[in-house]
């Protein structure tokens, strides 16, 4: 760390280092979560989120076809939005480019993007092209929620139930199959492909916002019409156990995970020890599920509603730490803590 | 030009050539003025635009402070907005850094993004921060507009008054200035310092939306409550000619300029020959006036309640031809031609 400040490098103090610094240039609600939302009228929200991805940092022909760089750009914004309970408007693309990408390149990109979108109804509503050294592609996805239906982080309560909307650890598996193809010998064929296509083609959950907003009205009507049930959430773009702490740590609450109910994928066994398929399930990243704290009965009602994977996976609780017990005792009892994140800037 | 089609560069075909081959990825209605516009009831309009800036291409330490950066990637952004009638809701800010860049650089590119920002109660709402080989700067702005009152390039009449609501040529003239800093002795200090404010930090005309809005309201109410006054316009950030050449094309319509209406800084006269002075008024760019097109009463009204510069500059005529004349004859007539306009990947 340098100690002249004024010489201070972004390096020296990192992505989130920074990003704290230049909070005070943001009001201060709209800081925190997934996306901003921006009220527009009483009965309106806009939500908002925006990503860069750069070439080499983010995305390399290496491992990821233009397309799937496009589809996973696409999908990691729309799962911000999903992660609000919001539905997307539509997205603009603003893309750096040095002069001697091919063409081909690009509209490749354009096509794995819209494959994504279109599946979603989602328009490309504008975009801006400019040179530059290095691909750079900037997304930022809009998307409309009302009020009273917006998922935060900060909701958590305790006794909520913790759920998650599918399977983690299966993007985080598909990667190494793709940089080590020859690993996944004793894996049957589609169990292969379904991991690598959870890799290049993630779904954002934005099917659960409808069933979720359906599930909380009737429950709202016979309860209390007047009371209002609180979710708090956010997508695992990070990881599954990044979602639960980076939750508990907005909500000022701990949890309390089990592990036997956090479904792991059956190739796993086949192919990884049991503390490879743990950490790839906690800390995988980029399975782009919903991690959700509900009441339990709406919990519950939810899970039935969603396929595989879903879950009542833990219980929000009082204190601060986030415990991950196993109930079959092949594990011991760990808590968990948030790591720093990805250092972009560290050397 | 390659021949080989797979292998066509970005270089090949330009900017131009690129996003006219990505506009089959995009719903055919968002494209052509300077912000996509998304109605999501039938009372309200989000308009949304997006710019991407890389450094050594769209700004540079050399002639701009960070600070100024930040002011002019903000004030592009609104002035897109007020082109389009639409008042702004917020700003998204992607950012990619090298790990050298000093926080310090950061701060003052964020302190004079906000200082424009605040001149209009503006927030930024939201960004991402990335590692990158060079700075660049992706912002998108939102903002909201009536569906019966959102300006476009699209709509200008036959008969109707060209206005444009300041000066031309100021930023071009301070931006020269800047870069020769000797040429500028026969001028007094003020009407420099004037010229390279104007470059520095030019002011979107968000100002005029409010004043246009309550003309329209109070003039469609004597003629006719049912009927519109549609208003045709856009920004002249590349400059009054190509202001008035994409209105044209846009709406298929030609246009008389007469360019003794046209305000030239006085400053001018002392320092430029009669030919500089017309190109950088008529193509410097980067003023953030608006060039509006509207019923020459509207248009009258309009011109008196705004302040300097702000003229009728001439009709809107049938044709294609966008013809300049001088009345006063010191100019021969020319017929303008929209250059292709800014070839980023040309070498």
């Amino acid at each position: 760390m340098n100690s002249d400040l004024s010489c201070l490098q972004v390096k020296d103090i990192g992505e989130q280092g920074l990003l704290e610094r230049l909070q005070r240039f943001c009001p201060p609600d709209v800081i925190g979560d997934d996306a901003a939302v921006l009220t527009t009228n009483p009965n309106q929200s806009l939500v908002v989120t925006t990503d860069m991805l750069v070439n080499g940092v983010h995305f390399s022909d290496v491992t990821t076809s233009p397309e799937d760089a496009g589809w996973r750009a696409a999908a990691a914004n729309l799962s911000d939005l999903a992660a609000m309970g919001a539905f997307p408007l539509g997205i603009t693309v603003g893309l750096g480019l040095p002069g001697d990408v091919s063409v081909n390149w690009v509209e490749r990109l354009y096509q794995g993007m819209t494959e994504c979108l279109q599946k979603y109804h989602v328009p490309i509503v504008g975009g801006d092209i400019v040179r530059s050294p290095i691909t750079t592609l900037a997304i930022t996805a809009f998307g409309e929620a009302t009020p009273d239906f917006i998922i935060r982080r900060s909701a958590a309560q305790i006794g909520d139930a913790i759920v998650v909307t599918g399977i983690h650890g299966a993007s985080r598996a598909g990667l190494e199959l793709l940089l080590h193809p020859e690993i996944g010998q004793n894996i049957k064929t589609e169990e292969k492909a379904a991991l690598i296509t959870a890799h290049q083609r993630p779904n954002p959950r934005l099917d659960v916002i409808p069933i979720l907003r359906a599930i909380l009205k009737s429950q709202s009507k016979i309860q209390n019409p007047k009371s209002k049930i609180a979710v708090a959430g956010m997508d695992s773009s990070d990881g599954l156990a990044d979602a639960v702490l980076q939750i508990c740590r907005a909500s000022r609450v701990g949890a309390v995970l089990e592990y036997s109910q956090i479904t792991i994928p059956k190739a796993f066994e086949k192919w990884l020890t049991a503390e490879q398929g743990r950490e790839y399930t906690l800390y995988g990243g980029e399975d782009f599920e919903l991690v959700l704290c509900l009441p339990q009965d709406t919990a519950e009602t939810l899970v039935k509603q969603l396929s595989t994977g879903a879950a009542i996976i833990g219980t929000i609780t009082p204190g601060l730490t986030v415990l991950l017990h196993d109930q079959e005792q092949k594990l011991r009892d760990q808590i968990l803590t948030l790591n720093q994140g990805f250092k972009h800037f560290t050397k």
